[in-house]
């Protein structure tokens, strides 16, 4: 038939939640389109192998549970940049052109990709050499894209970590001690600010602002005097001391010999108070949870929005959310803004109110 | 101490999530300003009453789990316009006075009323005779407040009414079934379009679209036709029928006779479709579950900026969340600006998008 | 190979949380024992048609998520007595030797059905004529069944119902408002029992013991003398009066007057103690919520016994959880045994001594 | 007036889920009584200050919103053997005098004590010295009580622990990864086994059965030849090897250098398969998550019969769950019934059924 179309789908990088939800909009959306619509399998990783790995999806695959649940069916990988992939023996090769190969080799006339700003910045590359139209969708827990109010992912990892605070705040107040919760967000704070708030941190410790252990202990001490006799304390995966190369390196080293940063920061807590501390390091289920409403709300909008902007012929758009719209913007833009947490934003200043800890 | 307050905060209206939130937060910022706050019981009932009824908070009172909590630690009424009290002879009275002379009682130099939209218009009317500062708090699980993107406690009534789809619908595959889910949302259908998008729904019922049982059934054929066997109705509660009086009379005594809009709505999908129906009334559990984080957080922002609008100066603001931020604007305004679903959002689009039956 | 078998899983009757977990253990263990398995769709409907729908299952199919969602994915009814099967007509069929002749065309040495009573004790009268071997495994949320201690599915409900109460109580202390929570479990109390004292019920109203309306209004001024203004009353579906015919009549018209036991019991209450009252039909989010890890290890161990029984060789046995183990017993005696709420249990006399009213 | 009481309540040893519905239920028993019940603080620490830290209970203060909070509101402490104290200068001291002073002071007639087997053992030298009857009542998330079938907090901890395996399967899955789960339990394996089989964990290692490295990367590979790329691993916080001296010697030495036994665990499985692999340690969201239905019941069981316990006269004895009956034994003798993981119990069998590696 005349207009038939196939479509491609592949998530890339880290999983998030949200992205069956991606994938479910984006199928049925396709159907109504009466466009064929295949998920290929791991990435690119599925790309590179022949037969290509893929699988035909269609509505009853992907109504009932699939959308609620965490992780892709299609599986992900954050390996390989097929630019420069790294092989067996240690060295880096171009294969960029077996991945235009499958493609080919699908016959997709269009390519919706999930994935964040490293994945966004490989898929133009092989969309450009390949003469394939991409979309792509933004999704990361680190929420750390300028472009877009807010990625596939997020708001259900602030949830879990949030989620967190509220079981460690009374086994925290029973036992008088001072817990510790270390969070993801790689080089961005938001979601160690947003669940810091919403948990009721007394601290909260983003790459973003400067801090001290003195101001943490001040903080406590304030706390105390106050008569409650414990305290929450959330801390970045990435947070850094920013006073100078030697006390970096000292930090970088207390890292490695406490088993992580969150590990110590307890440790330069404990010390620096005299409290009883604990430690959680919440990992992977930030990740896997699954889906809240918001990311399977704003999965849909952009999986039916995709299918869209390729049956009006858009490519190398990156879709975005912005004051409550969907929107598309070159991908090229989109990848170079970079959105660390603003230190004057709302919901800094909102911390601060409540007296929370952010800095000096 | 020169520039010592006494604010007063109270809760007005239905309660929903993230009422503690507010209360919390401006308790925070208060000692921060080293004001005293008191919350007023009940509503403006608290005020009714000699002596007033009140509690003073502070700052240990609110932390740990209050925060976390469903409901109000003040209480709430909707019953009793003090211009036009129902007494117990079945008359009205105006009570404005006795009002007034609570908050004078109290000595309270301005107040956060937390409530909608009728709430809003009753207090500006006590604040501006009684000469009292009034900071306004936008609350309500119908999210039907133009002036404000969210109020406190629509998300997590969103949240709870998702999770009930995601509960309804392995038992609807497993039977067969049509599942009719009604949800809450007076006369707007926020509550039902954002569930019902992030459910899975198969159909939508707002009370802004026009729909017919021959489109619903249509709808349910389709599903059994592509090979799936069950399908998830939303409906809101106030959803009409938009065909004039009669037809109306009709629905009305529907409603009556098979125990409300849900229960009316699956007995005539039964009867159109002959497939087995079964109908969950979520009813109060999407006011009283414990607040997601977002509730939380923008009930901390609120919270805060209440308090610094008073310290400010300014009086007769309702506070708004708008493009990330908080905003403040004349309550008189806020008011007449009513949200019903706007049927060329994002939302809808997206809604459609999917192949969702939301109306002819 | 010789030794090799083939064994039926089925699902029978309404669906609850952890069929699936039975189903996944079953084919891991039927692995174990290099057993084909083959899941029969809709219960005993999928043995009616021609080519029988079944779907042969292994173990990458069943892991993953399948064992943590409800419902099952085989499908179930609890529709149609094949030895009296309801016609299009209106008349009833003996349909048994078409169910027979489909286990044959299975080829199946075995088969493992999962239900409650009625289902078991229709599926050994169909195993006995057509000479296979039977293994029962116990599900119900109404938990019934006398010989075993629980049943797959009753955990997951009653930890729906206590959620809900957990909801319900803060809206209920906000408004002074009287709750009243209608739960499952036919013409068994035991979800409400357990929900009711795990979820601060002030009332909890049993199919096995007699109340009164002024034994419930009693007991809310009683609360509200000691200066609390909220109730929680929990109400089984299949409450009824103790007091004669005339009454039983009387109570049956006002179900249907006010649409349900729970909004009947809501007006009585509402009339008899003027507190304002608000009714939650619970409804089927109950069977279909994600299994509780209990059902979950409780489904796990019933799987991997059936399969071992097989092995033995016996037949006609359901199995039973007793005293920490899995044990089996004859269907035909188990099926006998009812099992209400014993008044004089464990729970019972928790429940009064918490000063619950459960009856005069 | 003659037959009035007081009783004293405190909480002992690691906090857990369900400690404040046992002093709700006792609040609750203790009025209907008519007696008074006075909560002592921080466990014995409370008994220790002049004046006595404490606080008197009525049912009000224990309705609502408590009960079905984590933690203990009386707060609690694992540190401080008042026989033998630990001082300021390193010193042990015997204060046992004083806390029995201090609940001369309080003029109780009765002591409940909620704690472990460490906590009962203190408690009932202090009771038998001072002439104070005491009841004690289980709590452990570890389940290491013989004498009882579960402990109050125990059945929380396992739906958290099987919650996380929830969350890291979909993201196992995404990325062909292998998790590493690590729970607490001390020196007992039963969080481990029951969230293992609940949660589908492949591996579960304990420390009550001898394992390998060998065994583990066996099954694994299993896994990955049958076609399914991810692996879920349980890990007991206590687990060893069971090889002599000084392969336990380089086990320890691997957990320091890896930061704990996940993570050792973890590095060791990545060696030995090649698989990319994932390490969480869930740390104390197992005590302080809101407790299960399961362990309010529990609680609430056990809190009413403590009281009824004192009514009769009793003293010295330990509540334990049996058969589904409360039932109560000598203190001296409970805390002599360790409880391990039996290896033939139902549960292990169970597991095995399942495939799942346990040890060779």
């Amino acid at each position: 038939m005349a207009g038939e179309k196939r479509i491609g789908i592949l998530t890339s990088g880290g999983d998030c939640a949200g992205l069956n939800a991606v994938i479910r909009a984006a199928v049925h959306r396709a159907a109504h389109h009466g466009w064929e619509i295949v998920g290929i399998e791991d990435g690119t990783q599925g790309l590179l192998q022949r037969p290509v790995r893929y699988v035909t999806l269609d509505r009853n695959m992907v109504d009932g549970n699939m959308m609620r649940q965490g992780g892709t069916i299609l599986g992900t990988t954050n390996k390989g940049d097929p630019f420069a992939y790294p092989m067996a023996d240690g060295s880096r090769k171009d294969r960029s052109a077996e991945i235009i190969g499958g493609l080919r080799e699908l016959g997709v006339d269009a390519l919706i990709g999930i994935g964040g700003d490293g994945s966004m910045a490989i898929l133009r590359k092989l969309a450009a050499i390949g003469g394939i139209k991409l979309i792509g969708i933004p999704k990361t827990i680190d929420n750390d894209l300028g472009v877009t109010e807010t990625s596939v992912g997020f708001d259900t990892a602030v949830a879990v970590a949030t989620e967190a605070l509220d079981r460690l705040q009374p086994t925290a107040a029973s036992h008088d001690r001072v817990m510790v919760l270390e969070v993801m967000g790689r080089d961005a704070g938001h979601i160690a600010l947003s669940a810091g708030i919403a948990g009721g941190a007394d601290v909260i410790l983003l790459p973003e602002i400067a801090w001290s252990v003195q101001g943490i202990a001040a903080k406590i001490r304030r706390i105390q005097q106050a008569g409650r006799n414990f305290a929450l304390v959330v801390v970045s995966e990435a947070v850094k001391t920013m006073e100078g190369a030697a006390a970096q390196q000292q930090f970088t080293d207390g890292q490695k010999r406490y088993g992580g940063i969150g590990n110590y920061v307890g440790h330069l807590i404990a010390e620096a108070t005299g409290a009883e501390t604990r430690v959680t390091v919440l990992g992977h289920v930030q990740r896997g949870c699954p889906p809240s409403y918001r990311d399977r709300l704003l999965a849909s909008a952009f999986g039916v929005k995709a299918v869209d902007l390729i049956a009006e012929g858009k490519s190398d758009r990156l879709l975005a959310w912005s004051n409550r719209q969907v929107i598309d913007v070159p991908i090229e833009e989109a990848i170079k803004t970079y959105a660390a947490v603003d230190v004057d934003s709302t919901l800094v200043q909102t911390a601060r109110g409540l007296g929370i800890y952010l800095g000096d």
